[in-house]
């Protein structure tokens, strides 16, 4: 309430409510797959799990499904007003799975891509998108293992929670902003891959080259506002300046 | 100090010393310089103005120069302690000359990508990687000239001031993470479009695909370390809970 009231005076004048906001970034999130699912089916050609690029098409989708639009749900729990008193045990629950439920979706992504590399006989980790992608990715597994670890295992010690905390805060928007940069510069290359021949060529801006651009800008906004949420000073939980010892009651509590 | 207070307590047993940090940072940053003209000077032909690729190689370093390293440099001012006594105007007058250098480089940067397309008859504007950039520097002018129009004009009010700052610290942190976004995708699809005969394919990295990763990785970490710093509580100006009366005091006053 101490950190809430600090903040709170230079931003009243900005204040826009939480639960609409919340609604805008649904649908956009939904309208991002939604738009990542139609280019896989109506240009490139729809799903399958026979390593052919119809298996590569999963790939966008779980990404996009996982890394970000469930991920951001799982980041913004403890934005939600009603967390705020009572237990916190089940919203710890609610963020974890909801993480866990992305990061799953993020290996079958992973595994779509690497199976259809493999059938094709391509080499897998070359591009920069690989690297960066996989760091993400390997970066999320750390950071649901270590959130686990210190803030649901009921024997975690409270000082380490104190410490973790504004880490697993921190890394939790530079995850989301890395994923969102990988997203685009996989559409990016996959346009490049996609569009190289006659008259579909990427430079001559074909109706499927505008709809990934923006699918891409979309995802990037996605990305931004989640993290504009996240950072906003009155929508955080009021007694953040003091996670120790009410972490410590709600587990031994709960 | 109301709002340093808050969050001291939570961070203390985190602290890093700021100015070693940005050494560090500097360091980072001119080695991304550095091997971002390495890249084009050893493996892609070096320099010119005379239309060719070599005219395209200014892109990428003066990119990597303004919209990341001196714009870096630029967001980070009014972290140094220096600056958190005494009168503000010759901090603010720092700031936006640095903000100024930056955005320079960056419009030489994109003269340079737009006179190659031309002179080979390339169009302008397809990838999504030149969707996001020309996005992140228009938003970057309207960041430039809102700064220079509310905190610069000794006669803009201090309500505007003390709306607008908020705004302004939030999309300083965020057009350097588009700008790393699009650095990242353009250099993906650089080495896509220069490594695709016989043994030099990006599939198979060659040297200069390892080299240019790292770039890329390089400069996503110094994006990460600087948004970092600017979020860091403790490293922020102590009194910023009171911008406005001071920032009227002296601008009047000096």
């Amino acid at each position: 309430s101490l950190a809430h009231r600090c903040h709170h005076r230079s931003t009243a004048m900005l204040d826009v409510p939480f639960l609409p906001f919340c609604a805008f970034l649904g649908t956009l999130g939904l309208l991002c797959v939604a738009m990542v699912g139609t280019w896989c089916q109506h240009w490139r050609g729809g799903f399958s799990l026979d390593g052919s690029f119809r298996t590569f098409n999963w790939h966008p989708v779980l990404m996009v499904m996982g890394l970000v639009v469930l991920y951001g749900a799982a980041a913004l729990v403890y934005r939600i007003p009603n967390t705020w008193s009572g237990p916190k045990l089940p919203w710890k629950v609610l963020h974890g799975s909801l993480a866990l439920g992305a990061f799953i979706l993020t290996v079958l992504g992973l595994a779509a891509v690497f199976r259809f590399h493999n059938s094709q006989g391509t080499p897998n980790m070359y591009s920069l998108h690989s690297w960066m992608g996989l760091g993400t990715v390997l970066l999320f597994s750390c950071q649901w293992a270590a959130g686990f670890g210190a803030f649901l295992l009921p024997w975690a010690p409270a000082w380490l929670r104190a410490l973790y905390k504004p880490i697993h805060v921190f890394f939790g928007s530079t995850i989301l902003m890395l994923s969102v940069a990988s997203c685009v510069s996989g559409i990016n290359e996959k346009l490049f891959f996609s569009l190289k021949n006659g008259t579909m060529q990427y430079k001559l801006l074909p109706a499927e080259a505008v709809f990934a651009n923006t699918l891409g800008l979309l995802i990037l906004i996605f990305g931004v506002l989640v993290v504009a949420a996240l950072a906003r000073p009155s929508w955080k939980r009021p007694d953040s300046d003091s996670p120790d010892s009410r972490q410590v009651r709600d587990v031994l509590g709960g």
